[in-house]
């Protein structure tokens, strides 16, 4: 059996999605994957791999994180409740679901939406810093909603993707792009795409917070976009600002998920 | 000289605000106050003894703490920017002020506020998991704050005061009590007071949400103060919930302090 998995994450503490091969370096955090897949793995007396939706580097957090895993024998009842006791405190499950064998965590994802959070304040925040990156200019909120709505469309976004592990097709579709002033020091840059490259929402996130990006220059994105150069775009802000916040599957398929 | 100077923290990482006494039970995790002293006696070279509003237990944390210390010699521009690489990530310096001599950051003290936060969902909060208290069964708001009310006012809160360090007056004028809903699932407890007893804040939140306070039996609060006996009242919840928000001084002292 096939099963659906909706997961949170605080990504601060680990390595990322994904295992890391060993680099020699000692001691290192452990990987949210191994994690998820011990605790699964012990509660279901089965060797249980799991596949999520796309992997998240190391300090990046997620509200809904989905994966899928193939399991035999009968499920625990309420097994998110059940996984509880065999989980770090920094990952919950969030819902459960018997899915069709079709359904594929990474494949049959058509949309992602994600959020990067500035805390943009004269001083920094100690109860927001592992949830913000801290900006200490004032944002203009329009300016930067004015830039971003260059993003949206299909494009290809080689300008915003960092170096190693390059994939062939850098040709992503944004659906919405905004920010939104959520108090007077948190500002939160909302994003959703086909699906984004490597550390692409940060790239962006730090070429729109870094650039000037008032009246007519707004545009200059495009031409960011029109070299596929990286060099040419700005910074990569830092991982803790970014959650990943829901994956979207067709609705044809999210039929066919029963919650369990 | 004399210094006033508004710092927040978070308190995962503390053992308190106090610096602890060797229990030797090997390696502890260290203090704000020791924290604070240690980057104050470097950047100001000096050895320098700060004294808070109040301690916060470990785990507790501080929106504005207000601490203050007296130092020779001209004091850096910008203190609270000059403070932050000395100073943990955790800890944040936000406001400094010269002090007349007679302010004095735990006698002057007038009226404190805390805020104690409760994850009131079916799932637990990864993300929240450091800020919250996680509470499964759906809490009534209109209830609790019927039941608060019965704390407002001057009371003898001997029942709501934790073992150890007992002080010889346990009378407390309670300002304000109130419940708020934040969002779906976060859910604050709001309260003011001239001071608080020993974890009395976090009895005070145990007491109510584990009782049943429905209509008539709000009054059974006013039953348990009167008691004077701890074994009356309800379970201390967690410390991370709880957060020292604001210390208020006379105005007449503010008026004599001087933002640098």
């Amino acid at each position: 059996m096939r099963y659906k998995l909706v997961i949170s994450y605080d990504g601060t503490d680990f390595c990322g999605w994904q295992k890391q091969k060993d680099h020699d370096q000692g001691p290192s955090l452990p990987s949210v994957q191994e994690s998820v897949e011990n605790s699964l793995s012990k509660i279901l007396q089965q060797n249980i791999k799991v596949c999520a939706s796309g992997r998240t580097d190391a300090g990046v957090h997620a509200i809904n994180q989905v994966i899928h895993f193939e399991a035999s024998g009968k499920m625990p009842k309420d097994i998110c409740w059940a996984l509880r006791p065999y989980l770090p405190r920094s990952i919950v499950a969030k819902q459960a679901f018997q899915a069709p064998d079709e359904f594929h965590a990474t494949l049959s994802a058509v949309r992602k939406t994600y959020i990067y959070q500035v805390w943009n304040a004269k001083r920094a925040s100690a109860l927001m810093d592992r949830y913000t990156y801290w900006w200490r200019k004032k944002l203009n909120i329009d300016d930067l909603n004015q830039a971003s709505q260059n993003l949206v469309g299909e494009h290809d976004f080689a300008s915003f993707q960092s170096v190693g592990t390059p994939v062939k097709h850098t040709v992503r579709r944004i659906f919405e792009a905004h920010w939104v002033q959520k108090n007077s020091s948190l500002v939160q840059f909302q994003v959703s795409g086909s699906g984004f490259l490597k550390q692409m929402v940060r790239n962006i996130v730090g070429t729109l917070m870094e650039g000037d990006f008032r009246g007519d220059s707004a545009n200059r994105i495009q031409w960011i976009i029109a070299q596929k150069d990286r060099t040419k775009a700005g910074v990569t802000v830092e991982p803790q600002g970014l959650f990943l916040s829901r994956v979207y599957y067709p609705s044809e398929l999210d039929k066919k998920c029963v919650e369990i």
